[in-house]
C-alpha cells in the first residue's frame, strides 16, 4: 500500500487529502477498491469544474437544504466513501435534519456494512433492512422500512440503477455526484454536481440558515429550483472550461 | 476487497474487466492504490471520448510507431497500472521495437519494483539506475544509462513533472494518457489520447506492418503528424460529445 505525504502548502492539497482519507478507507476495510476507482472518476470531473463550488452546485444545495427540511420522512443513505470522507459531517446534518442514516453499499459484505454501521453509531441510525425497492435487481435493493415509506432521500455518490429506481417509487431523490451527464444526475431531482466533501458542509450550513423557516417558504425555495436548467448551465460551464 | 463478476454480454464488459485487473494487481503488490485512483480518472475521459479509439488517436499511434521505429535508442517506461493492464503487450512491442523496459513507479518500494521487473523478465529490461534526470526532484529521476542516452521514451500513464523534465532533456516523449488537457499531454511529442488497453495493441500492430520500411519514410510518416492539431481536434471532440 501506498501514502503520500503532503504539505499544506501544496497547490492541490484538498485533493491529495482526500485521497489520503480514502487509502485509510481501504486500509480499515470501509472503503472498496472499486471506491478509489469511482472516487478518481469524480476527481476527472471536479477537474474540470475547477475543484470549486460553482454558483450552480451552490443552487442545487441550497434547494436541497429547503426540500430537506419541508420533508416529512427524509432519509440520508451513505455507500463506503462518504462514510471514509464525510462522516461527522453527515450526522450532524442528520442532526439538524432529523433524519435517520442508512448504510448502502454497492459490493456490500456483513463486515463492511458493520463496521461502516459503527461509524455512524452516534446517529439515528437504521440497520434493519425489511423492505425491498421494486424495479431493483441487486442485493441493494433491500431498505429499512424508514427509506421504504420516506419522501425524500439524499444518496451522495449513488448509482444510476439505484437513482431510478427510488424516483420510480415517487420519491425525492437528492444526489451528489460530479459528472452532470451520469445517470444518477440526469434522474435525481435535486442533482448536486460537487465534491461531497464541499457539498456536504454547504447542506449544513444552509439548512442551519432555514431550520426555523416556515414550511410554505421552504416550498418555496425548492419550487423556484429548475434542476434541469441547472444542470444543463453546470454543462454548458464545462464545455466552455475544456 | 470486492471483487466483480461481470458476464460477456455485459454493455461494460471491458471496462469492467480492466477495473478486475487492476484490483487484482493490487492484491499482487504490483498496483499502488493511487494508481485505482488515477484509473478513475482516465476512465472518466475514456467514458467522455466513448470509449473507443477515436480516429485521432489512431493517427497519433501511427505516428507513435514511426517515431520508435526510427529511434535510434528507443526505451519503454513502464508502471504498476501498465504492468497489470498490459504486460505481454508490452513485451511485445519492445521486441518488435527491439527496445528495453524500464520500471519507474511514482510510489515506489523496492518489492513492488521487484514484483513488476519480474513480469518484464523475459523482455530486454534495465534495472541499473545509476543516471539522474535533471529538473526533477523525486527519486523518479533515478533512470538507467539506457534511458539517460535515449532518443525517444514511450511512458504510457506518466505524470506531468517526469514528462516535462524528459522534455527538457531533448528527448521525444509518447505519452499514453486519456486525458488531452494534462500536463503529460500538452508537453509530450506524440500525445496517445486512449485507453493503454487499446494504444498498445493497436501500436504493436502499426509497427508490425511498418517494422520493414526505410528510415526516410518512417522520418515522413513522423514527420507529416501536427501534435498541437492532433490534440485540438481531440478536445473538440470531448466539447461535441458533452
Amino acid at each position: 500500500m501506498c501514502a503520500i505525504k503532503i504539505p499544506e502548502s501544496h497547490p492541490r492539497y484538498e485533493s491529495l487529502k482526500t485521497r489520503n482519507k480514502l487509502v485509510l478507507g481501504v486500509k480499515k476495510g470501509i472503503v472498496c477498491l472499486e471506491g478509489l476507482i469511482a472516487h478518481g472518476r469524480g476527481e476527472a470531473y471536479d477537474y474540470l469544474l475547477g475543484e470549486k463550488t460553482t454558483e450552480f452546485a451552490k443552487d442545487a444545495e441550497y434547494a436541497a437544504s429547503a426540500l430537506l427540511l419541508v420533508s416529512k420522512n427524509p432519509v440520508i443513505s451513505v455507500n463506503g466513501n462518504v462514510s471514509a470522507l464525510v462522516p461527522k459531517e453527515i450526522s450532524a446534518l442528520s442532526e439538524i435534519i432529523r433524519c435517520p442514516v442508512e448504510v448502502n453499499l454497492f459490493n456490500r459484505t456483513v463486515k463492511r456494512e458493520k463496521l461502516i454501521e459503527k461509524i455512524f453509531s452516534g446517529s439515528n441510525i437504521e440497520r434493519k433492512k425489511e423492505e425491498r425497492i421494486p424495479f431493483l435487481e441487486s442485493k441493494r435493493a433491500f431498505v429499512s422500512k424508514r427509506l421504504f415509506v420516506s419522501d425524500t432521500v439524499l444518496v451522495p455518490l449513488e448509482d444510476g440503477d439505484r437513482t431510478e429506481a427510488l424516483r420510480k417509487m415517487g420519491k425525492n431523490v437528492i444526489s451528489i455526484d460530479l459528472n452532470p451527464l451520469s445517470r444518477t444526475s440526469q434522474t435525481a431531482t435535486v442533482s448536486i454536481v460537487d465534491n461531497i466533501t464541499r457539498a456536504v458542509p454547504n447542506l449544513i450550513s444552509f439548512s442551519n440558515e432555514m431550520k426555523n423557516y416556515k414550511a410554505e417558504d421552504l416550498m418555496e425555495i425548492f419550487g423556484n429550483f429548475d434542476n434541469k436548467e441547472n444542470l444543463r448551465k453546470t454543462i454548458n460551464l464545462i464545455k466552455e472550461k475544456i
